[in-house]
């Protein structure tokens, strides 16, 4: 039984210019995250991991709730679903599109470590935490007694609830992984919220103290773990030579340039 | 657009005391709350709305955070999964099932309209709200200053996000769920988080002042409400025939009685 009972009091934000929807796509068991700064008289909001078949319902609901979208954020190239960035930019073109730098992909902006996402009073701080991809990146909610308490960490694939994402794709490597979480995720204090990118049993939310006490590979030494990850024997992803070449551009492919064996036929 | 930008500030609980857990189980799109006193000394938890068959991820967690689950809550007599309740009871059998005595169901405490449900310094205020089923119930937390702020209701299926539950079976009344919604929920604080038994479109949380502008059912007036729900069209539940009878009696048969039929074979 853990001590944290206190890190453990979730969701507790102090924080009332914070707006915050956790929504869920069931095909790939996506978490997207809407966040916004209600206090602001522009209600500026950000969407994080959209998915693309989702994208009119977290649209309705940011127009319902009065907000003014202005980025869609990726936390990597996903391999399992297609990314709604491109299709919310088409819907609402003032839109930016973020993604990481280290992840070669196209957006409109390209961020890396230390970098900040400001929306209104609030922002994200970057992360860069690599092993489940070349490119993955964990933005957490600000530091300061004017930001949310506790931190919120969107964790992406890097760190899941008693869980983590693969490292045999995408430039993986699970001894990057677990570099990337202890030293980017498990040094938060120990009541940061863990927001990740999906969940397959249903919970929604950790935090740091939970998953350094329980989460049943990273709480193994960096051996145990690599040992872990190389013997998961999972299946090729289903949805990877769609997903990954799609979402390199925001999930919208260009349709304007023809491929080329098409116009030789 | 709305004006209950504030309202929308959901999950800003301002009480260290309260930890909030939401768990989801996929097969039925319902949610379980884990609910505890984490400032009590035993740190008293309780479940609403359990499934059977997420019971063991819900008590290792439980198990896991060193909470003392006293109680496994139903809104109300579900058609659609069957009641972890008595599965919880028979792995920990100090804990006391709860469902309304206007369910007509056995379980340990039967509660009605008024009733509140301690633990530790936080409670639980049981409001009745018939129409989806004669015995449903809507659960909120506490009112006062040392409370969760917002105040927070498990609605059950009497009000979904933008939606709420059938009325064409188990006692239902459209008639009867528009005044409860009305009376009972919709008069609570704008600000009051809704969060229901079930959402088929991956939506978390909602709130009063959302519904009342944007549910599209319960915003018509009573005489549309009930021309909605006589013309959905819906499928006779799948579930209902098994999991009504066994959720009478906390999701579990008593197996100690044997049927006359076959005693008399």
């Amino acid at each position: 039984m853990m001590n944290y009972t206190k890190a453990a009091s979730s969701q507790a934000f102090k924080n009332k210019k914070l707006l915050f929807r956790q929504l869920f796509e069931k095909d790939s068991s996506t978490y997207t995250y809407l966040l916004a700064d209600v206090a602001h008289p522009d209600k500026p909001a950000l969407l994080i991991d959209p998915v693309d078949k989702t994208v009119d319902r977290d649209l309705s609901l940011v127009k319902e709730l009065g907000l003014k979208l202005i980025y869609a954020i990726n936390t990597h190239v996903h391999a399992d679903h297609v990314t709604g960035t491109g299709l919310i930019k088409t819907k609402v073109p003032s839109v930016k599109s973020i993604i990481s730098k280290a992840s070669k992909s196209k957006a409109d902006l390209l961020i890396e470590a230390g970098d900040k996402i400001h929306f209104g009073d609030l922002f994200l701080e970057v992360r860069a935490t690599p092993g489940h991809t070349l490119g993955c990146v964990t933005y957490v909610t600000g530091d300061g007694s004017d930001q949310p308490q506790p931190r919120m960490a969107f964790t992406g694939d890097a760190l899941l609830i008693r869980g983590c994402g693969r490292t045999d794709f995408q430039g993986g490597s699970a001894h990057q992984l677990y570099q990337s979480v202890h030293s980017q995720i498990f040094s938060l204090p120990k009541e940061t919220l863990i927001y990740p990118a999906h969940d397959y049993r249903g919970f929604t939310v950790s935090t740091v103290g939970e998953e350094t006490q329980y989460n049943p590979r990273l709480t193994k030494d960096e051996e145990m773990f690599k040992s872990i990850m190389e013997n998961l024997n999972l299946p090729y992803p289903k949805m990877i030579d769609i997903a990954v070449p799609s979402n390199m551009v925001c999930g919208l492919q260009d349709l304007s340039v023809k491929p080329v064996d098409a116009s030789s036929n």
